[in-house]
């Protein structure tokens, strides 16, 4: 896409709108500009110049008519041209910083907002990158972006992964899409030490979840001689990395075969496959019968994916987050941990507190904290979008 | 002090004041008991049977009645009886918990309420143990623990270090005692690889902040080859470990020539010495005299004392931290990184978090949250007493 910054249209905030975006919000809510026909017929992820009513103008956006937030901005400088050269910069930037956290090429590249590309996701597994656009605006900026992701790093191989649901919202369709390269098969992940395979093409999301790893770890550094369960647990992350932290044993439980079988090649690659277990099966019908049969663990971690999707789930979502800490809690053995975490973005840390220590009330288990904490330094947060710190783990000690 | 179940003191909750402790709150406050002549009447830290306003009898508790917090659960079983057994078992579950996240026996062994033993704080430096009591209740328990935590470690040395201005209000008198064995001199703690010289009966609190151990492994790790600046320094955690970590130099800056010198002992016993510098100074003087000269670093860390200490500093407190971030984020060199903390208890972490946006937006710098944390694993926080996480800090990249 050509950038033009004395050509582009311009979008006009509603008068006393200016305010928020003027000390450093990122986005403005459609209800928020002057929306007129001219805006309206502006095509989805457009190029504009945000002007506020005094007629100054605040920088330079994606836009989209049809989305409750209409502008993503992109640079405060509104005489910015938005070309390949700007959006390598982004990319060095985060490149660099996720150097100075890692000494080897495995993590978030790119996470949205708070790396200056409002829409953009790019997780790095070595010479493999995968993308995720979710907004009109990165949409039509993603040649650019595969270009200078070339220049910076010549990947061997590059997927789009966008089949996020969110696109739709946007007007954008679903596809998975290798515009680099070939795979033949699952890509390797190194984490904490530990190898992993990841199946970025039929996996879920970008096919492994980094925000984890420092949780991973400290999970592991607990597990030294226990018995850990891991539900929820995908490719077996938690679970392999504990088993090479020491663990005694770990059982991973999870729906999918595939996943599993990620877990058990990870298993494999570590040489600790004889102290794993692998169980396809959901995971609260599991842990009822674990409870049942009077099974007992050390350590539990419970990752699931996000119960509340939207808002108007909130209530049904936040008890089945109660219910799955006391299903949990009942397996934890005494002097055991229990990890418990939410993605959901709906779902804030005090409503999660909330429903964790419920939780443990019904399961009659007490307890203390002795970890908060969220995803790892590769998902930084854009301090006016605080909301975006979708990650929520508490670890607990249960007597 | 001998307690006896059945001889014990009944204190009545008022209607419809029981749900809360029933769900597992560990405080009753002073207007939700029944408070006659009888209850007035009955010595600060008294043990106490807790009753429900229909006779049912809710567990044992320490009782105060001049505090706003009269009540402090100690056991849920209002048979057992709060002897020296009791205590060590308490004891005995926080050793273990610690020794199953650090292999050294350096690290805060009670954290009060989250712990167990509501009102007591211990940190362990090696032999040495340094107490602290916060309520009546726990020191009139202090022989026994003393008693019990001799029988658990035989330390060489236990000091009472029960100065902090919380006890006034509950009636206790201020005192810093050395209970057993003697020092002749600091006593050296080991935290993340490095040494350092703690005075325990001179320095603050009980002479180190083990809360930021962590947090200072996270911003060492950034600092290789980088230069540092470490506000209120105190004893040189931070700069010590950053340099030891493979910074270029670090610059500690702090108002007491004590904290100044044991950082350049600690400096000294790791050698890196050389590449350390101690600056006495107050550090909003110092921020703006380095600004105007022009000084930057590439990473800067301002850990200050608590500026809010009751509600009624809320707003000014505020400011403060607004006005640190804005000082301190000018000294920040382009793609540099920012650690700045609060440990206000009744500054929580939205309202911190958006003092830091304030102050970055004075300062004209942009930027995103790499790491936003608490205290290290041995601070576990009870959880109905979220607000009891003291501590937060984010660290900031900015461009």
């Amino acid at each position: 896409m050509t950038d033009d910054p004395g050509a582009r249209p311009e979008v006009k905030l509603r008068p006393r709108h200016q305010r928020r975006v003027r000390a450093g919000h990122p986005w403005v809510y459609s209800n928020e500009i002057v929306m007129d026909e001219t805006e309206r017929s502006l095509a989805p992820g457009s190029l504009v110049t945000v002007v506020a009513d005094d007629g100054r103008r605040l920088g330079v956006a994606t836009f989209n008519p049809h989305t409750l937030v209409s502008l993503r901005i992109l640079a405060r400088d509104p005489g910015r041209n938005i070309d390949r050269e700007f959006l390598a910069d982004r990319l060095k930037r985060a490149l660099k910083l996720r150097e100075s956290f890692y000494e080897e090429p495995f993590y978030r590249l790119v996470h949205g907002e708070a790396d200056g590309l409002p829409g953009l996701v790019v997780d790095r597994y070595g010479e493999v990158l995968v993308c995720q656009t979710a907004t009109a605006g990165m949409e039509r900026l993603l040649d650019d972006i595969l270009a200078a992701l070339d220049a910076l790093l010549d990947p061997r191989v590059v997927v789009l992964k966008n089949e996020s649901r969110i696109r739709a919202l946007e007007g954008l369709d679903s596809y998975v899409r290798t515009v680099k390269g070939a795979l033949d098969g699952p890509v390797e992940v190194r984490e904490n030490g530990v190898r992993s395979p990841v199946d970025v093409i039929g996996g879920q999301k970008t096919g492994w979840f980094y925000d984890q790893r420092d949780n991973r770890a400290f999970m592991a550094r607990l597990s030294w001689g226990r018995r850990v369960l891991d539900l929820y647990c995908y490719a077996g992350g938690f679970a392999v990395q504990a088993v090479v932290a020491g663990a005694r044993e770990a059982i991973g439980v999870d729906r999918s075969q595939p996943a599993l079988a990620l877990g058990e090649q990870a298993a494999a690659l570590n040489g600790v496959a004889e102290r794993c277990r692998w169980v396809r099966s959901e995971a609260f019908g599991q842990m009822a019968e674990f409870g049942q049969a009077g099974e007992r663990f050390d350590v539990v971690i419970a990752d699931p994916p996000a119960f509340v999707k939207s808002k108007k789930d909130l209530q049904i979502g936040a008890r089945a987050y109660r219910k799955m800490v006391r299903l949990a809690a009942k397996l934890v053995a005494p002097d055991g941990f229990l990890l418990v975490s939410t993605c959901s973005h709906n779902v804030d840390a005090a409503l999660f507190a909330q429903q964790v220590r419920r939780g443990l009330h019904d399961a009659g288990r007490a307890g203390r904290v002795v970890r908060a904490a969220g995803a790892g330094p590769d998902h930084p947060v854009e301090p006016y979008l605080p909301e975006s710190a979708y990650l929520k783990i508490q670890v607990l000690h249960l007597e």
